[in-house]
């Protein structure tokens, strides 16, 4: 399956390459794509740059969409062009994934109303207030629900992409990668460890 | 500081960008810089692309090296332009850093020599075969000796650079850090889930 990221200035470096990690090992399986609104090179604010193709040219290939979050989500989400664009390349997507504020984008185009989602904890006010009819759940490493998995902040996406390929593989089969990156996996998607009441 | 990553065909994605996430996100105190032996654009295996600068035009700027593993290092621990240029630029570092096989690169320059180092679980004879002068610990999520930090694989990285930012600024920073980015760290360095005797 292609796993296509969509990148907008600022995103978080970790929300992105995290998952870019957990699918990109899997050659036989999933092929990495970068894509933004207009394509074209996208930085951000740790100095990471990265090149994109324009969204529109590679939307009918998109199967998994991964909407990263990060600071840049604050701005983007008054972006109406975007938005619009996100909610229809989820209409074409198999799946759609966020990680962190990535949701509260997600959650903006109305794709999310009466599912339910998660989000940072830093940013959990802000993301909830773009969708106001989103099922927030606010203590969960990662969320699902058909084809939307939402994940906590940053290193939450990588256990959300576990998740994912354990639903999809089986279990023994993320165990395995996660092994082979000596990444301490949180399988439980209700196990929180930041979650403070 | 300056935190210098060396690139090089095939690096491991989360090997640099789990350090990216921890330094960069610390504007105040770190500036996050690529390079490789001849500068241009390096690509990996997942499909990631970073333009760098070349190491010659930067080595008097870096303060703190990283070295990052992938399948890369097989190849070029036989490059002995590339090997000799991190013996250099090594001595010009205030501190050095490697995830997974990047101690391998190290460990051939001889600079590791009877100094204590680990690298990750899956190529730890190949590693080691780098440097028999090296004390190599085959159960460690990282090691620290002098200004040398090695880490276990993939994501030990981001442990070691939080290890790091605890030897600096404390270790309520580094936890604070850790929580800001919901990530679970192993606090201890001899914590290591994934060494199976």
């Amino acid at each position: 399956m292609n796993v296509t990221f969509l990148l907008f200035q600022d995103f978080e470096t970790l929300d992105v390459f995290g998952p870019v990690e957990i699918f990109g090992r899997l050659k036989h399986q999933y092929k990495i794509l970068f894509c933004s609104l207009f394509g074209g090179r996208i930085n951000n604010e740790h100095g990471v740059a990265i090149e994109t193709k324009k969204i529109d040219d590679v939307k009918n290939k998109i199967e998994i969409l991964i909407i990263p979050g990060g600071h840049g989500t604050r701005k983007e989400v008054t972006n109406m062009q975007l938005i619009d664009k996100i909610k229809e390349v989820v209409g074409l997507s198999k799946f759609v994934m966020t990680v962190c504020t990535g949701s509260g984008l997600l959650a903006k185009t109305g794709m999310l109303d009466g599912r339910v989602a998660t989000s940072n904890k830093k940013a959990f006010d802000w993301a909830a207030a773009q969708g106001e009819n989103v099922k927030w759940i606010r203590k969960a490493r990662w969320t699902k629900d058909e084809k939307f998995y939402t994940s906590a902040g940053v290193s939450a996406g990588i256990d959300m992409s576990l998740g994912f390929l354990s639903d999809i593989h089986g279990i023994d089969f993320a165990r395995k990668v996660a092994f082979e990156i000596e990444y301490n996996w949180t399988e439980n998607m209700n196990d929180d460890n930041f979650y403070e009441q």
